[in-house]
């Protein structure tokens, strides 16, 4: 099969933000190593933009700049579309009708994947064309492709993701500052860590989507952002950090996607989640605003992929490798393996995830009180790991860690303590994750 | 295009050592998901081995065995081929015949793919089959396939791995234990992490094996074992490991691979050596007999792969990540993309490679030495990042930092030290890497 032609494949490039001009930067620069790595060049034939007046990074010549981005992708001579404008509408419609139009696509869109991916498959499938976007989770973090491809012939079992870069940048510098939250809000809105409205990281719904197509990938099965269990950092204080501190642990927010034995077979649970993990553990050295995604699986046993996790440049290297395979396949007019959800596995609602918990009761100092409280996790089949008292008098301090119990009953022990007369605050609840117990 | 197809596909398995017979598990394990993944079942149709008789990990028919590895391979109704036997020959003749009567193949054999991958891959081209080699370099991580595809749109500048386990776990600990080598050398044999002659492992054979790999895979050109500067770590004392801990520095045996600027164009770099890395740095923290991928890139940035470098089960997964791929590309009559060495780079020799260098230095302690050993690096070039003066009188040691330099101006200025006689020996010479100064 001779992949060289000499007619250029076309690329249509929706959207010229921070991502899209890095695409286009690198484009240009590479050129001459893209069309050998792909048998042929590639040449932009048109951007969408909303405001074609905007000064960009990229030069882009102007007789290229479009707003009708639903007439480039349906003008019919594209091979190639790369989506990024993020977002559901339009980019739900543009793509569809690029896969329509005979275009293969990448794209960058997360919230749109974790929405409606089985859309966006679908039409891929019937127009027998790629649909890529591996910059979705985790930036430039190759990790999509090593779950679908590298590990198709292993069987995963957990999925662990520090995969928002802003909350990780958050966190990082309330444990090593030793600062509130809000304050270190401020700063990485600043140091532009964080957007000027943080709610879709800082409340997890950034993370969730990836979660989403994580678990989707992982597990062969269907997982949309709506299914998965979704808690922010805002309510994560000093005095969290402080007792993962004492306890050897760093607090993070992590994306876990498990394979579960379920009522009718195999089934999955994706969660997002502030957790305390063991300073030892892989993922406790992931700084700042990089992302890492630890993965164990029954054969290969415990990986990490480590990196940048946003960015225009560091997405741009992962929709640019997206884009090197769907341009040889359009050469070599084949398709790259579709969706595979062939194992349909039940999603497992957050009252049978299983965890451990790390839970701060503020109590009378007084005989008879840890009785009472080892008392309450007993009653809902909850076994104890550890307790330690801090503090006398006024300042008297319950810390109890879990064992493994499901998250209902957990949460119900939780309960049935702030019902108690002798605690006058259950002043810290949160998951422990990251070891084997 | 329909994969779906009620056909099994035929698969022989060349070898059944620990690789081999974890390959047989999964295969028999997984067989659902991998049909499903696949498209079609894949039946094992033939096992060549060197002793029949032997007791395995697998419960094979023994109607599969054979020790006609050459016959197995040419009888014409093989889709695919496993080869985990490792070594020059037979395997490499073995491999050309499965390749030219039709079958796809995937192989671990790292030695054989440094030494002559050209002869392979021409014949995969000439068949237009797969061959794949994703368990050939740090066993269970994916790193090759992210380098040829995920990173095919970006220019990788560095690749620097800790590829070899048993050389990891005896420096991790000496570090650790503050032991010496032939020591800790014995303790790995006795848990199965070294071999009885661990000449390959200690000498940096294999590491330079697959550093060939991924110089070749990271830079689009062909680099050979031959072409890879090789030193070991029998040579490594505890004065070494202690002088770095004082730095802040750990010692690693490094796989590095390099872009450059040659006199021509761009030209590569390929080492295995023992160096002192900082701490902070992410390899600094790949402990015991871990391995580790760390890939510089211009759009990506830094990125790291973490995960387990041996092991039967880990090698299988890998081999078995390969294999569904080849399947596939059996089912729809297609080829992934193959060699891509169209950059043709220059190879420079270890003299042109510029690094940094840390000198232990036992001298008379008066005035005047360190004037003159300042003016021996000066006289090559090299300038000094730092000088430390440790011990007086008879135990005085001037511990030198340089900047970075070719390593022939490194090296002749340590030769040029040697002559000095005030310099009583050079007591330790370790290359420092992983900072960017």
């Amino acid at each position: 099969m001779d992949r060289r032609r000499e007619e250029p494949l076309r690329l249509a490039l929706l959207g010229c933000g921070s991502v899209g001009s890095q695409v286009v930067r690198l484009l240009r620069e590479q050129r001459a190593d893209l069309t050998a790595r792909i048998g042929a060049p590639v040449d932009l034939v048109g951007v969408a933009v909303r405001r074609p007046e905007l000064q960009r990074d990229a030069e882009i010549p102007a007789e290229l700049l479009t707003t009708d981005a639903a007439g480039l992708v349906s003008r019919g001579d594209v091979d190639l579309v790369v989506e990024v404008i993020g977002g559901i509408e339009p980019a739900r419609s543009l793509i569809l009708s690029a896969l329509e139009n005979g275009a293969s696509v990448v794209t960058a869109n997360k919230a749109l994947l974790a929405e409606d991916g089985a859309t966006l498959f679908a039409a891929a499938e019937k127009a027998n064309r790629d649909l890529y976007f591996e910059a979705s989770v985790a930036g430039a973090i190759p990790i999509l492709r090593p779950l679908r491809e590298s590990l198709a012939g292993d069987r995963v079992r957990r999925v662990t993701g520090i995969v928002n870069g802003t909350t990780n940048f958050i966190l990082d510098k309330m444990d090593t500052l030793g600062s509130g939250f809000a304050e270190v809000l401020e700063e990485a809105q600043e140091l532009g860590f964080a957007e000027a409205d943080p709610t879709a990281d800082i409340e997890g719904y950034d993370a969730a989507s990836k979660a989403a197509i994580l678990a989707s990938l992982a597990f062969h099965t269907r997982v949309t952002a709506a299914d998965v269990y979704r808690e922010g950092i805002s309510e994560v204080s000093a005095a969290d950090i402080a007792s993962a501190r004492r306890m050897g642990s760093v607090v993070k927010l992590l994306a876990i996607c498990e394979l579960r034995e379920g009522s009718h077979g195999p089934a999955v649970s994706a969660r997002v989640h502030p957790a305390m993990i063991p300073r030892s553990h892989p993922l406790a050295s992931v700084r700042e605003a990089y992302n890492a995604v630890f993965v164990e699986s029954d054969a290969a046993g415990r990986l990490m992929f480590y990196g940048p996790g946003a960015g225009g440049a560091p997405t741009a290297s992962a929709v640019l490798g997206d884009l090197v395979s769907a341009a040889r396949h359009r050469l070599d007019d084949v398709r790259g393996a579709g969706e595979s959800t062939y194992a349909q596995c039940e999603v497992l609602p957050m009252g049978q995830t299983e965890t451990r918990y790390h839970v701060a009761l503020d109590v009378d100092d007084r005989a008879g009180v840890l009785a009472a409280v080892a008392l309450a996790f007993a009653e809902h089949d909850v076994s104890i790991q550890t307790v330690r008292q801090e503090g006398h008098g006024h300042d008297a301090q319950l810390v109890v860690v879990s064992h493994r119990a499901t998250d209902a009953a957990l949460s119900a022990t939780v309960d049935s303590l702030r019902t108690m007369d002798f605690v006058h605050d259950v002043s810290s609840v949160m998951r422990v994750e990251g070891d084997s117990e």
